[in-house]
């Protein structure tokens, strides 16, 4: 272990009661981007406060939405790490399943309990607390310079984040990207990936009457629920193979680096058949199959709505229905690609008459080479301070806008330590961390910007 | 016009408005058997004591849910006609859609609104009036006897009815049956049926994970709503042929006086394409040939449900999936028969996993022949009131309990004056009778009353 390494430790040793506390204050400021409104503001200004006490130069950009927030500053070197957080929060329902009220963070067991607390607010204070440190270990001096990009519309599909990269290329030039969050997983490996799929989320929606009808009629008046499925089915053939011609001309398989780092991971198969009970999994797939199958794109049904769903009989023919259905892409497909195939497969299909509604941004796939310099970094800090070797996942199965950094930015490396494990209950209610996980994030972060000029 | 007929019309001029006045009373009392409860057995006692207040005896019949009410009162002659209603209704939703409240009757424009105005109270109510007039016509006593079958589970299949009908053949003896409702059509014309569908009505259930999962893992855990979606596609064909082997092994094509009959009725096109903006009707079908279909008997998806309905996007792979599906039968299909070949197709086709639930019990088709003299007194009694000969519809596309009554209390001959128009909105939001629907149907009755000892 390096000098620095030992005055890193000593120091976040010495002060992790602070960046705890700097959390819980981040927490207690709800910032449901989804609901809006004055509060969103109020936490962009405590961010970029945060920021500046951190001896950051902080810029607060205004988006047509919630502003984001760019914290800067020079190090010893040219060379510049960027990092991307952001600041808003998923809502809190259902609220009564909270142990604790969300906005309320509370210490128990060694956890820290709030809204944000993992997903994105602990990550952040994780960040400046390495930033504080690499600087203690160096004298008072960063040894690169860094950049702090934090938004507040991640939760809502960041909107507004492509365009503000496109308009901000020369304040964001970088050599290197760590991403917003990261875990460790059951066995305490800390993980990293090389990308993710890119999204596309539409309604289909049909009407065939003025109003519902009586089912007496079924045997004259057209059914919007059976159009639906029928257009739905249309979709895929019985094995889930997606039927829409082109949909994958551009899907690039995965390199044998890919497949190999597949193999690497612990089994996905018997987590899947605890955690959800799965007895078949989509392609009839089997041990590393199924996780292989991440370079295939998916067509998902988020929801179905349509005539009377409550208890009991109603004979009624619907007169709208409707779908949600998301598209994950893998690299190198387009999303605006896959909506425009889609809408000229329903047409020649003879669904003209579905209507196809993007409902949210559209996000596109991105995935980094694994020979990257950082990578390696990255995983051999994470040794160091985990006592097990990082594992890298080829594409994660989610989607997240590296892509709008990533590739305006010269095609960077993104790496994503950070302070997760299994059961954060990111998302959902009782939401927290651990602070010993928060504890070792900030230590590999803090290696990591140790070792990043010499790369 | 004889003078009884003189002086049934003058009695319910006078008295008209005391009957609307009922009529409300009895919508005010919410009564949706799918829901239950209390108010079942509150509307039960209300119809009791209005059958009272019209000089009927009453009986209040309990069955494992809800009570029947019967009333009965002799005649000059020992000829008996049978009146089949019942108390309870369709469910109110979508709510927001209603002008004013479903259980708050109103009057506008000579119209009156509530659920159950139409289907099936103020037709009971209009009867009772045809009984006031009557008697009154005749000097205080009925010419005929009557019974009032009053029951409380029409709306979700009648499941005790043909029980009940079993138990009390002796109670319920008969020369002919009023069926519960009637309708005249967008030209005037006064209808009757010959008979009515059968109805199955079951839900369908999927459910692939114990709980819902991300959809970044879609290429991994089956989605419900897939499967779901798969198996009810597999069940027609894009004609809207059904599928199911034998489905449809016992329909009994329409005679060649079925069809003449179905001639002489109005065009359905033209209303359906007026009212409901049809743009093509099922099985591609134009003019009468829509009409014909009624012979053709359907497989229906009366409501869908999976996964995330609200606004705005949730990436979700729902764990279950829910469709209500109806199947409307014709002579001679049975029920029972139909059921079973629908689980041994699922099965067949690998969807051993779609759970399928019936949720009402089914109904018989019945038809009877156009020949009896009861018929020909509710034709020539029409004309006289409207004015326009009566239209014999040769079978409902609806489903009553008629087979349960008809058969087994000796093949009686059943006719269908009443309330109704082509826009009732029956089942729908903003229910309504027209009130001179309602006083022209009392008028009707009332006199077909005044001629049955006769026939």
């Amino acid at each position: 272990m390096s000098q620095h390494a030992v005055m890193i430790d000593q120091f976040l040793q010495t002060h992790l009661e602070r960046y705890v506390e700097e959390t819980v204050r981040l927490c207690a400021q709800p910032s449901i981007s989804a609901h809006g409104g004055d509060e969103m503001h109020e936490c962009a200004a405590l961010v970029a406060e945060t920021l500046r006490a951190h001896g950051l130069e902080t810029h607060i950009i205004p988006t047509p939405t919630f502003p984001i927030v760019v914290g800067k500053a020079q190090g010893a070197s040219p060379r510049t790490l960027l990092f991307y957080n952001h600041y808003d929060v998923q809502p809190v329902d259902p609220l009564e399943l909270w142990t604790t009220p969300p906005f309320e963070p509370q210490i128990r067991d060694g956890k820290l309990f709030a809204r944000g607390a993992k997903d994105d607010k602990g990550e952040l204070v994780a960040r400046l607390a390495a930033l504080d440190a690499v600087r203690a270990a160096h004298g008072g001096r960063l040894p690169c310079g860094v950049t702090f990009v934090v938004e507040g519309e991640e939760e809502v599909g960041s909107p507004n984040i492509r365009q503000f990269v496109l308009d901000h290329l020369e304040l964001l030039k970088c050599d290197g990207a760590v991403w917003e969050e990261g875990n460790i997983d059951s066995e305490g490996h800390p993980g990293d990936f090389l990308g993710c799929r890119g999204v596309a989320y539409v309604e289909l929606h049909v009407r065939t009457l003025k109003m519902d009808a009586h089912s007496g009629s079924a045997h004259a008046l057209p059914n919007a629920a059976w159009r639906l499925v029928q257009a739905l089915a249309s979709l895929k053939d019985a094995d889930e193979r997606v039927l829409i011609p082109g949909f994958y001309d551009h899907v690039r398989p995965p390199s044998k680096r890919d497949l190999e780092l597949i193999d690497a991971l612990p089994s996905y198969e018997k987590f899947a058949r605890q955690h959800f009970g799965v007895q078949r999994f989509v392609h009839g797939a089997l041990g590393k199959a199924i996780e292989y199958n991440v370079f295939q794109p998916t067509c998902n049904i988020c929801g179905l709505k349509s005539g009377y769903q409550d208890d009991g009989s109603k004979t009624v023919i619907p007169a709208t229905a409707m779908a949600k259905v998301d598209f994950r892409l893998v690299p190198d497909q387009d999303p605006n690609d896959i909506l425009a195939k889609l809408r000229a497969y329903l047409d020649a299909q003879g669904f003209g008459d579905v209507e196809v509604v993007k409902i949210e941004e559209s996000m596109w796939p991105y995935k980094a080479e694994a020979d990257h310099p950082l990578l390696d970094l990255s995983a051999r800090m994470g040794e160091e301070v985990y006592g097990k070797p990082s594992l890298f996942e080829a594409l994660a199965g989610g989607s997240s806008p590296v892509y709008a950094f990533a590739k305006p930015l010269g095609n960077i490396p993104v790496i994503s330590p950070g302070v997760g494990y299994w059961a954060n209950r990111t998302h959902s209610p009782d939401e927290h961390i651990r602070i010993g996980d928060f504890h070792n994030a900030a230590r590999h972060i803090a290696r990591i910007l140790d070792g990043f000029a010499d790369l």
